[in-house]
């Protein structure tokens, strides 16, 4: 059974302050956690179910994880989710996360984010829906996108509703805070830049390149004039609807983002 | 300023009970609340603030809209949403909505749902995130999905956040409740069935045809076994992910039917 200041220690940590007042986060579920485990992030503690620790003794033995056993009314009181989960892991927010880099030089970025030049990255500018995020960092994980550069205000990554969306994706992706429009002017003729826009060149039949940085925009405002300058590529995802009806007017972020990138990768298989 | 009886009704249409009982929907925000506006379905009253009243007086009149001037502080009280919108709809559920319809034999489909056999149509089995709902319908409507065919258990097509999420599209779509295996039986050899696996041919390589069934399986199981019986071909998206430090498992649902179907779309441009 958990004590109450262990509950109230996982509660706390729901909350953003809190995150950053002890620098850990929570996880909740078993491929999640195990996926935490695994990865390089450092883990505070485990609370499960007894069930669950049976049957990943090895795994806890094997990275040294401090396990709490829990009862199924203690989970109740430490989920975020609907349905609770045997297992929430409290793991250690890295040291320098959330610190704004910044890229005064081509060598620098180089330095920060290793072969950036030579390979596709997205950039998200002021995602601001937690769902969306996670679903991003997981669709970059799928298809091999190793980097995400996110704008200084963007959503927090270890916000619980993140890092459940991303489904473990968290552990596996780069995720970079920094001045967007620092970076590009920085980057300026390096390296191609995509994004996605509702007029432009459709994306099926557009040249790609197999490096370069494809922008994501916002939700509510897209790709802002500012970093739109710095577009070398305008990509537009063709709609097929009628327009006797109307028709949807936008896609949301996150699946926009996974047409494009699918669009790149289809094009070196 | 809207009455109490106004709030209490509208807040009451949050919850499903209610909303089976009144038989009406809400729906929040100046592009949809247009979109339904313009749409077949029956508008109950409009909410808005003055100034939207002012700068669509031309659509309300045109449809003959019953609308009660608000205060931001009603807005306050009725929305659903983190900040409210300037206007919210209160709209009728048609006639019928969420009947399962059964299918006997191919005529009873063509009567209900024409033209299936010739084109695309989305399966949804047993999607219970309605936000991962509402992306759907906005992915149907934007690649001219007309048909989308649910289970019976799937989440309620009125819930707030799938009308939120599908940003209109819930008034473009033709959303169809149904037994899938009972329409799949039916149906049977008369169009191809395709699906979503973890293993398959390849989305990008594998012919596509210009008509057929699309299922999309749930977040947590999948396809399952009863369905899986009707694919004529199953699907895969390769991942790219770096097998050296894992990779995502999956693709979220809503994102594998967007690749999937933009994929079907790009062969025929």
């Amino acid at each position: 059974m958990l004590s109450n200041s262990q509950v109230k220690h996982i509660n706390a940590l729901k909350i953003k302050k809190y995150r950053d007042e002890y620098k850990e986060f929570i996880a909740e579920g078993n491929t999640l956690v195990a996926d935490l485990i695994e990865s390089p992030y450092e883990i505070a503690g485990v609370y499960a179910e007894s069930q669950w620790i049976v049957g990943n003794l090895e795994m806890i033995r094997r990275h040294n994880v401090p396990v709490f056993e829990a009862e199924p009314q203690d989970m109740d009181r430490i989920t975020s989710l609907t349905s609770p989960s045997p297992v929430l892991a409290v793991v250690k927010i890295p040291t320098g996360y959330g610190d704004v880099i910044e890229f005064p030089d081509t060598d620098s970025v180089e330095k920060a984010i290793p072969g950036l030049k030579n390979v596709l990255s997205f950039m998200l500018e002021s995602i601001s829906d937690p769902g969306n995020f996670g679903t991003m960092l997981r669709i970059a994980d799928w298809f091999g996108i190793r980097n995400v550069i996110c704008s200084e205000h963007g959503v927090e990554l270890y916000n619980p509703k993140v890092v459940q969306a991303s489904m473990g994706s968290v552990a596996r992706v780069n995720v970079v805070y920094t001045d967007l429009q620092g970076i590009l002017e920085t980057l300026k003729g390096s390296i191609p830049v995509y994004g996605t826009f509702l007029q432009g060149d459709s994306v099926y039949s557009v040249p790609l390149s197999e490096n370069g940085i494809i922008i994501i925009g916002s939700e509510a405002h897209g790709i802002s004039e500012k970093l739109t300058q710095f577009v070398t590529k305008r990509l537009f995802i063709p709609s097929f609807g009628s327009s006797a009806d109307g028709k949807a007017e936008s896609l949301n972020a996150a699946v926009a983002a996974a047409v494009v990138i699918s669009e790149f990768r289809r094009r070196i298989t």
